[in-house]
């Protein structure tokens, strides 16, 4: 299964948004549907002189892509103004093939190589409200709107879409010539990230019907 | 959102599995659950001086999780012998409250930190073997054999499970006191990573029926 999302390649390179590889998409319209498709991002930076993740949610804004967290956490501190590179995946499917070898899954990755930034005042309360019009459009307007010390406690932070790359793999898997001869079962079993309908906080004291916007919330 | 999969606490601490932590369980029965439950894994480590992430699959023998790739991956070969961290994570449920701020997911996610090793020979060949038995059970002895080459292309890796945690956030959003009081509709929005039917390889040249084996594989 070596063919995995194995990005080996990609990372070696650290390319620019202009190289071609296979199954790899350097252009901005493949990387921003990953983005979209898939809120959920591990990112890696160093903290004590190791390498660590930060599992997180991202979204967009133009050509930038941002996550937040409390101002107090270390991770966010500990990759301000440093590298860390950005990995989206989904897993879209096992791939089985007649040889243990060409197993492979289905998938559509980006991954990203930058310097982190926090942003501050203005920015970071406009981008928190983007945030919401990315994963929840709608919602935003019916919130309790947040207050100073809320917006205190919360960092946001970003880095570029500049260096970096998309990869996808589909389809069915790829056997070795003669093995497409042996009486062994092969194909996809695909997989995807399902939404479900919304759960009434068991919590709720008012009678509130579910607002129309929640029909908007996408993923995969 | 700051409550969202910020794992800070747990990578500052780099606990033994003693700990104890809001939402954290450092007990091996809750890491072995999540490792099980999804297969993608996401690996940060040094390479050229920054963090980079390779994305891949896990498995779990014993004491350790093992992942895998070819033997000319640069990511592999400079993971070697070097720390790395390891996540899996679970996005479960998008939690809308009624203000920004405590709007949060559920998840189970597992951070392990340590250092990556090789393995080689017949270990590497039965890890092999027992990572077919972890994703698709019944699968290996149905397959055509690998032969030497194939092994040689590949590499097996490991790392112990000794520092780190399993983290896990399920349930309703817990609100400001004052803001129940708000006609604000709140709850959850369940997520899950759903197994469909297999489709069977377009490029098939026999017919041959599903297996029995294909039923047992589990995602989730």
């Amino acid at each position: 299964m070596s063919q995995a999302p194995d990005t080996s390649d990609l990372k070696t390179d650290r390319s620019r948004l202009r190289r071609s590889h296979e199954r790899g998409h350097y252009d901005r319209e493949a990387i921003d549907a990953v983005l979209a498709a898939m809120p959920m991002a591990h990112i890696a930076y160093e903290m004590d002189g190791a390498p660590s993740i930060l599992p997180t949610l991202q979204w967009r804004e133009g050509d930038y892509v941002y996550w937040h967290g409390s101002s107090a956490s270390r991770a966010l501190r500990a990759m301000e103004g440093r590298k860390v590179c950005l990995s989206v995946s989904c897993l879209d499917g096992y791939v089985l093939a007649r040889s243990a070898m060409h197993h492979s899954v289905n998938f559509r990755s980006v991954m990203l190589f930058g310097e982190a930034e926090r942003v501050h005042g203005d920015h970071a309360a406009n981008s928190l409200e983007l945030m919401f019009d990315a994963w929840f459009p709608g919602r935003w307007e019916t919130l309790r709107p947040m207050n100073a010390q809320e917006f205190k406690a919360t960092a946001v932070m970003r880095m570029p879409i500049t260096e970096g790359a998309a990869k996808v793999r589909t389809g069915g898997p790829s056997d070795d010539e003669e093995d497409y001869a042996l009486p062994i079962w092969a194909g996809v079993l695909p997989i995807t990230i399902t939404l479900h309908p919304p759960v009434d906080d068991p919590d709720a004291r008012l009678e509130v019907p579910q607002p129309a916007h929640l029909g908007d919330v996408k993923i995969g």
